[in-house]
């Protein structure tokens, strides 16, 4: 259940080499309760809206515990956003598995990513990343790990279904994390309901539902030569 | 070369109807010199690191000035970043001009783009709105008129060198501007150079230079259906 990997080299820091095992454990155990008690916190308030003080409340932990495992509250927010993320990335797959063809993939993809406010979550962490770039290592470590396991889960499809796709997996995932991101701090932005999120992520990724028919079809698209139909502009 | 007519209601708010043309035009002068003094400032050093101090040094004004014409810190900083936003919008048309192929077009506006900062700067503003929807209507606005602005430039493009285009103007243009938005925001964070930003958007628009020739060709694309090559699972 809990995402630990990405984080293990920011874990290990914190803990002295001849740890006892069940010193280690204690201690994740205690990471993990200060990242759930102040994700939601985070979330609804933001990170200027947010105490240590708070999330230590929260947790029903002391200040001096969230200073100890992450130095920072702009750490804690960060490596919670990432956290979020990649559990929402774990969503997304397992909404997808169900899906026939490739439409319905991106559909399943798109519902999961635009009903909850992960997404835009992480863009306010990577927004905070750009002023503090000793937080980057693990914005990085988390975005490889989104498009490595995007890219698997969606060959993993291709290739169960027999799928033909124009694009590689891993940029049809690099594509789709890109876009979600775009649409999703604009539609915050804007206040647009999960709803709407969905239809813009769908209509930017050119899979708006054009026939109620979720099959592939052959198509033929013809890229005219610019050259051989110029009305003559210099 | 002022950007007026998408701040057009917030400056009138300001204004006493029965002003003289004078005074408004006094107004909109050092309006727009409080915009270019905190521009910089904000890009340079983000919200929390630029007080309202700085900037009325940085233009050598009062602060009450600031607040009489933007009333908070966080409207001059939305107002700014979506100024510029439009600045970037003209000049990424001005330097997709000369495109003669719709690969061409691509490649200018994504090198323009991811030049500066000011889609970062941008992608800040919409986090910063998200927690402040009382700057919604100027962040829509500006949407709105980016996206406007964009299908317009791009159809006249279609239009003089008689591309064929799969996608609508608008289409390109959202799906162009949420990219950018996500690349950038995402590369920032991991403090990526200006041409590795530029090749991941042309890669995440699928526009990568696969062949020297950047002509465009009947091309044959097949959609297997699903249903006649499943392998069996489900």
């Amino acid at each position: 259940m809990a995402e630990t990997s990405a984080f293990a080299p920011l874990e290990a820091a914190g803990d002295p080499k001849h740890a006892a095992r069940a010193t280690r454990s204690a201690g994740r155990k205690m990471r993990s309760l200060l990242l759930d008690a102040a994700s939601p916190l985070f979330r609804e308030r933001g990170l200027s809206g947010t105490s240590i003080t708070d999330i230590a409340a929260a947790a029903d932990a002391f200040p001096s515990q969230i200073t100890y495992y992450f130095r920072t509250k702009e750490a804690l927010f960060v490596e919670c956003a990432c956290r979020d993320l990649l559990y929402l990335a774990r969503a997304t797959e397992q909404a997808a598995l169900k899906a026939r063809t490739p439409r319905g993939y991106t559909h399943a993809l798109a519902a999961t990513v635009t009903a909850g406010d992960s997404v835009a979550f992480f863009a306010e962490a990577l927004a905070l990343t750009r002023r503090r770039q000793d937080l980057a290592p693990l914005v990085e470590r988390t975005i490889e790990r989104l498009h490595s396991e995007g890219a698997r889960a969606y060959a993993g499809q291709v290739e169960r279904h027999g799928w033909r796709s124009l694009r590689a997996p891993d940029e049809s995932s690099r594509r789709f994390w890109a876009v979600a991101i775009g649409v999703i701090l604009e539609g915050y932005a804007m206040g647009r309901s999960p709803e709407e999120l969905c239809a813009e992520m769908l209509r930017v990724l050119g899979e708006q539902a054009k026939s109620t028919e979720d099959t592939g079809r052959l198509r033929l698209v013809e890229e005219r030569d610019a050259s051989s139909n110029s009305n003559g502009e210099g």
